[in-house]
């Protein structure tokens, strides 16, 4: 199997149902990943090791998924120069408005590229990770092209009832 | 000089102007503390030292100011049993509501002790550390009691105009 | 059985399904707790004896829930320097938005350890309550030290599908 | 001086600048009323004791102002069965929606009848206090339908350049 | 039957599953009312003419219920002196905080007083009803005293698990 | 002088610094217009006047700008089948969000065609009745076809500094 | 059939069951309209065919509903000046709020006349439609008018229980 | 000059002010980039062109500022799969909450790279963007890494009073 390009983590098992979108992109891609539950609040310490490790790990970008106060994505992209993307994971009380100021209102120097919340947005981090890849990655850059025209492809004239 | 029994920090000097109202809460209630930029995102690792020293160096209450994408006040909570309090700085576009989401929907197992945004929050961080200390401290218990009349006792009967 | 050092009080029955998160917290971790209605509108009297003699009786934390125009924690905030800490109950109109609001933007001088909306936030309400115990327990503190390093440890590395 | 029917009563001496404009109403209508400061956190035996006797004391409408987490209006609603009229002081974070919710969210038992945000609002509790004394008061009533026919009568036609 | 005194209206057939919660406490407290439909926008002659004739015909209270683009409180408050009641019906994608916005942000001359959104809102609707009946019928008076002191006795001492 | 086709209402004589630029874009583009105050709450029989004559006026179009408990555009809506576009003005305390839910959140029946808040709402407003205009006026046509054009010609490719 | 003259234009399939509201209030009033899937992100060709050729085609009106960045409606207003109405389709995370917010702020120059979030905006978009087409139209401004005069006849007088 | 791998586009002149920090950020880093202003409304052909020659022009990120209805991140993202990075722009009556929910709530498909509101945000783009050429290039990996080493060491222990 390929050493993995992308990182995709999450908070924990239960953010796993909306990052999978994300897993499902990079699958259709042929995009080698890892998926990791890496707990901001309870293992620090996986994140920071995470972090340290992933230039020399050879990892081009993290997808980091969290809900609440996600404190994930913008921790990882305090400890690393990896492109992080964040998926806000919608919440119960406040519907991942938290998630998302948590995630997208970072201070200057440590940018989180952020993502629609829930599953679009998961979805989109796949292919925000390709895009990226793609600009070093002729055969994949045509894989996304390729999806992209099918997507638009895909799209009928006309609505129909059902 | 008295060991510091609280810690106030916060992610910015731009943060001090609020958070000086939790220091002067804590000079009026003579209550030894520290004043430190701790930035989550900045320097991590201060935090990291910070959190894992807090016991071992006799501090019993973290006062954490942050704005935006706050994540100071929760990332200590996860690396200290401490008791945290966070306090919201209010912010240019979103007037704080983002450092409010971000600092009090902590996930369960890392409660912040969530305060107002803004100054009147930052003191009250003060008073609420004073409120934990006085339950080991006769004497501050005291001063703490006495302050409190002292506010209630200056509320005038009747507004005048100004 | 112990004298309770925590009190957990609430402004009605439907509040209780939230806040026995706080009290299995306590449970867990072997801290003696009473459990009350009181509610701030309906049974002020209740609400006034119970902050007038807080002290007197050994409570050393309150943890208050309320929902809508949440007024207990602030109201026995300003009744006892007790730490208080208080839980937004999510509501069916405006989810708990209108709790927060109510119970965190408290005026300087009476702070209220505000919590996360909802379960999580009651069971960090009764973390945070056992953090501050745990301040002169030494076995309290060694149990939530463990507690925090078993959730760590709960962590798998690596998500399922379910 | 006639015995006042009205109570303007607001948290702090910052709120005056707001609820005068109730007093102005007042004052054009020819109502008696009185002014008091009472802070429901700060002062709340005054609270009490303002609340409990209100019916003996004649009062016959109390408007309360307060902002950020406004307890006073629903405080006193819940010690008398006199009409309370809240009004939303406009804070500085968040700018009187936080008075908003915590004054209107009233749980089933004890209304508050809520004003708009700001002055609008506090000269609105004057004239709602007004169409609920001119129910009893054939003369207010009178003086009360001449103010509204004033306010009609002096819209212009036509929007001029300032 | 009692010539009633206080008008229920509401914008469409579906408030009724709200509104009727007013009309359940004017039927316990002996309250005399009549329940009409008036919409703002469907039947604006209808609420012309039902503003025009509430004091002629001895309205001393109305009751009005909306949602969304809730005109109906405010236009009849133009419509009449009468006090006028809003409540805010909850609403599919807003919650109510539109029909909220629309009801309270009066601007100075015609107030409604505003109560919470949905069902509690139009109960407590029905109690400030009560409230300013009772400061001119000292038998509703105690009904009204009876029924707080009732609701304040129904509160049990501890929360029971269910 | 051309007899108007547009009539520009608004709620009163301090909206006019924004509905002056409904009336600035009619002047550029030569559609004849008349300027009125029209307060839904303070004028509601010159409301009803102005909806019942419309068609029968030959008016075209009518655009109403309010702020708050924004009431005027969807009166006029409920009034007259003419198009009425509705203008949200920025209000002090919510920034005209007030305005927008009450203007834009219309029951089935009676649409408002909303703008954006504030300045560049109202020219828009003055845009879309000369696009409705247009449909039946080639010359106005060919003067809307023009202004856009010269709007998309004035663009610089590059930014300056200023 | 006759030429269309309203185009109704959708994002997605998904956006059909709110946006056939339009419709049914379409065939109701016997306007002649198309309904169209026109993607702004997956086919944006498309979007530039359609409002390029709008005015040639004899479109009169074009209803376009999206959800999200909902960029259809805004992107259609600039490619052509037939008068766009705007329906927010209601999201799962944020219920239409970024829906509304990014169909209804638009720059000045291109203005889309918004309707309600939801099924109710998409019957409302028919009827401004129809509005529009009234203008000059007679027989279809008597049915407009019957419309209208239908929907204010079936309102009962008193709500009944259900 | 090296030919431009970054293209920063804005909406309008008025966003210069807030994306020139991006420019700022690319200057120091020694990142050839261009400048240019693409309304998506008002120069919609020329987005076009920008989107369709980005790749063969050799672009590897883009920079989109927008503000309200901020449509042109989203559709530049539908254009082009080059990485698009959005920034939103702070607006006067919604403080740019309407630019964030424009751009970052896109549909699977298209994302856009979202930073925060304002100047911290288009800062933050300039970072993110040379986080994805530092993936190739390693002279400006090593030049990224002492940014952030200077701005983590550029941090004082204590806060000083100003």
């Amino acid at each position: 199997m390929a050493k993995p390009s992308v990182g995709i983590i999450m908070g924990s098992q239960s953010d796993w149902s909306t990052m999978k979108e994300a897993a499902d992109i990079l699958d259709t891609l042929e995009i080698a990943y890892e998926a990791r539950i890496v707990s901001a609040h309870r293992t620090p310490d996986r994140l920071w090791d995470y972090g340290k490790t992933a230039v020399s790990r050879g990892l081009q970008v993290i997808i980091a998924g969290a809900g609440g106060a996600a404190h994930l994505p913008g921790m990882m992209a305090s400890k690393t120069r990896v492109p992080v993307i964040g998926v806000p994971v919608q919440t119960r009380a406040l519907s991942g408005v938290d998630s998302l100021y948590s995630i997208v209102q970072m201070p200057k120097g440590f940018p989180v590229a952020t993502m629609a919340i829930g599953a679009a947005g998961a979805a989109n981090g796949g292919l925000m990770a390709a895009g990226i890849l793609a600009l070093h990655d002729a055969a994949l850059a045509q894989r996304l092209d390729a999806w992209r025209a099918a997507l638009s492809a895909s799209i009928p004239e006309e609505p129909v009832d059902e």
